[in-house]
């Protein structure tokens, strides 16, 4: 076991040894949101695809207007979107009237709009405003070009983008795949949520809680199981995982604390951190334990067989802190994400208690937070009862969000102003 | 039709007419996240369900220390967690190796941390630092109690309450249903994309983002079809969607415009707005005409049936703006959701041109961002060609985000502050 370091130093090692996906995989456009595109995206058709009416009017031609000042129109066609017949050009003297994205007559190049129409009755239009030549009409590739690069590779798709790659025709497209995260939870006291627990056993949460988590940091969550508190199974399931290269990266928790009894005898011969040393036995351990509270004992590896994996503590709560801290930028890295992003959003807010922590630690604050005067408070919910910064879930249920203490930062005063990170998009009342 | 109002009018009247949905369903709670919670939870067990060791230690009565000041403990019992067998009393002298996790034996009072202890080996321990009564000790229900409100009707779900649902050993939560989204697209020139597009057709871009944000926003988006420009067909369509109760709420897009062209012997005898008129024959048109640009035709009814409906302008960029503009608060409000909150997040930064619009109307712009000496400035990223505002993607696709400049706002001069709301989660660089 190597020295506590930093937050930082831990994201630093991940950073190096954690790769991006290269391999692609076509999937539809509607279920493409938030995805990285994989390949240069060059349309080969132009939106719009024809000269097309931005209004319903009436298609004209602007000199009849301007130079040989014609006000009375004849009405000589209809065009409707999607009109599907040859369409005849516009003489002197004559207009079409046309529908929003209805193309335009040959050798018309303005429309007006109906409600600036004069009259039209008889089967004629009377028009006396102006004209400006190209009103209301869009030329083909206005909107979108074929044949020059769309999105570039590596770019993230967002609504817009999908409106765009519907345009020119793509139902499907090309994206970087998903890492594919497994999930190893330890423990012999772990019962599955749903099922009768018995005695001195508890509910697995993390289970649960990590699928939730990978899936929403853009990965695709896959249980390899629950393990029993045993050196050589462990070791067993960490190799199969890592040899079956079947996932891209691990994630456990549990059995990463300070010790992992060898009994001989009723004798204590000796401990050990049965993660980590599992992933030692397996691989190389490249970090155990950092200066972070909650999620103290955090450890991350790389298996013989290029598997990553990080060994998160087993409290619920560091799990949830420490996924957020180095498990979710690893699976957005993977995932080719350009700009690794926070899950939630931030709030300035006043802080109601003096908080003083260890030097050299960093450490997260659970807080409620109330508003006052047209000003946030954040007060502090401290866990039931110390020392259980991690094990308790209750003061993360009962706050509005978090913030942090970094390592440089000994006391913060009341009154001070710190950022909040919200458990939620906004504030619950 | 009536006079065109403000977007604030609008949101008013949907505001009166979308109702919350009441029926709840049972879902797995690690699909839980962000969906609202239908019936008070109360758990059923304690979380711990056992007086547990928050660490790995020696579990001691702390009278033995404290007041019998002995420090050579007997370890008498190694209790790793989930151990299953009864567990035999703690006699004065004694101590017992306990894991994280692991249930304490009955008389322990307090577990001292292994490393912290001087020594263990030939079946002893010895420690000198401290004993508080307690340490390190979990009582039952320490974190979540038993037949006490965990969670209210209407709490929306989060992350860290997964873990606490998972821990009281629920596997299934009931929340209230996603409200079902019907999706009508208009136009004779539309061509699904993926298809060979023909003469005078583009393709169908309303239908496939619609889906895309309607799931996004919180609602089931079901497809109901792409409509020809027929008033009758349109009007048996609407009929039909309304009494099938299938849907609680139907988007449409296109034939909101100006007019829609009623020919006879090739005169224009009349003309209306398509889907408007439809509304008015089926039901009740409550709105139509935004001052809005893009959405001025943005309109809103409520079907004979009990149906609301939004038909939205059949401009992709005015979809995505009227969509969320009005759309998503009330898939959110119909989903229970306490605080409506914004998709993405805004940012300040320093308009960069001068702009003037009419007075009176609220319209959107797309803006290029870049950063300048630890500043963000915004660039207005106009369409194509005017007038043209709402008919491009191309601004949006280009910019990083956008904001509006609300009805009484006529002028805005470069260096003066905006609310950028973000087009994804951060600025793509």
């Amino acid at each position: 076991m190597q020295d506590k370091k930093t937050a930082k130093t831990l994201l630093d090692i991940t950073a190096e040894n954690i790769k991006k996906i290269k391999d692609g995989e076509i999937i539809s456009v509607e279920n493409s949101l938030g995805r990285i595109i994989s390949e240069n995206i060059i349309p080969q058709n132009e939106v719009p695809p024809f000269i097309r009416s931005a209004v319903d009017g009436f298609a004209v031609i602007s000199g009849d207007f301007l130079e040989k000042k014609i006000d009375k129109f004849r009405v000589e066609n209809q065009i409707t979107a999607g009109y599907s017949k040859e369409i005849r050009p516009l003489n002197s003297g004559e207009a079409a009237f046309v529908t929003t994205g209805a193309p335009i007559p040959p050798n018309a190049d303005s429309v007006v709009l109906i409600e600036d129409a004069e009259e039209y009755a008889g089967g004629y239009m009377v028009y006396k405003k102006k004209i400006e030549k190209g009103s209301y009409i869009s030329p083909i590739g206005d909107d979108i070009k074929a044949g020059e690069v769309l999105f570039k590779k590596g770019h993230r798709i967002r609504f817009c983008d999908i409106a765009a790659l519907s345009g020119i025709g793509m139902s499907s497209v090309s994206v970087y795949k998903k890492p594919s995260v497994g999930i190893l939870s330890g423990g012999n006291e772990l019962t599955p949520p749903g099922e009768k627990l018995k005695t001195n056993k508890i509910y697995d949460i993390n289970t649960t809680v990590l699928k939730s988590l990978v899936s929403d940091a853009g990965g695709v969550p896959e249980v390899i199981g629950a393990v029993e508190d045993d050196f050589e199974k462990l070791t067993q399931t960490l190799k199969k995982a890592d040899e079956s290269s079947k996932y891209d990266l691990i994630v456990s928790t549990g059995g990463t604390g300070a010790s992992f009894l060898v009994l001989e005898n009723k004798e204590i011969k000796n401990f050990y951190d049965l993660v980590p040393s599992a992933i030692e036995k397996t691989g190389k351990l490249l970090f155990h334990g950092v200066k972070l509270v909650p999620g103290k004992p955090t450890s991350f590896g790389m298996l013989n067989n290029g598997t990553p994996i990080f060994a998160l503590a087993g409290w619920p709560y560091s799990v949830l802190i420490t996924f957020d801290l180095f498990v979710r930028p690893a699976i957005q890295k993977m995932s080719n994400y350009k700009d690794l992003y926070k899950r939630y959003p931030s709030v300035k807010a006043v802080l109601k208690n003096d908080i003083i922590k260890e030097d050299g630690v960093r450490k997260y604050f659970q807080v409620k937070l109330t508003k006052s005067g047209g000003s946030l408070y954040a007060e502090v919910i401290s866990a039931p009862k110390p020392p259980s910064a991690a094990r308790s879930l209750s003061p993360m249920i009962n706050a509005d969000g978090s913030f942090v203490m970094e390592e440089h930062i000994a006391h913060l005063k009341a009154g001070c102003f710190i950022d909040v990170t919200l458990n939620d998009y906004e504030i619950e009342g």
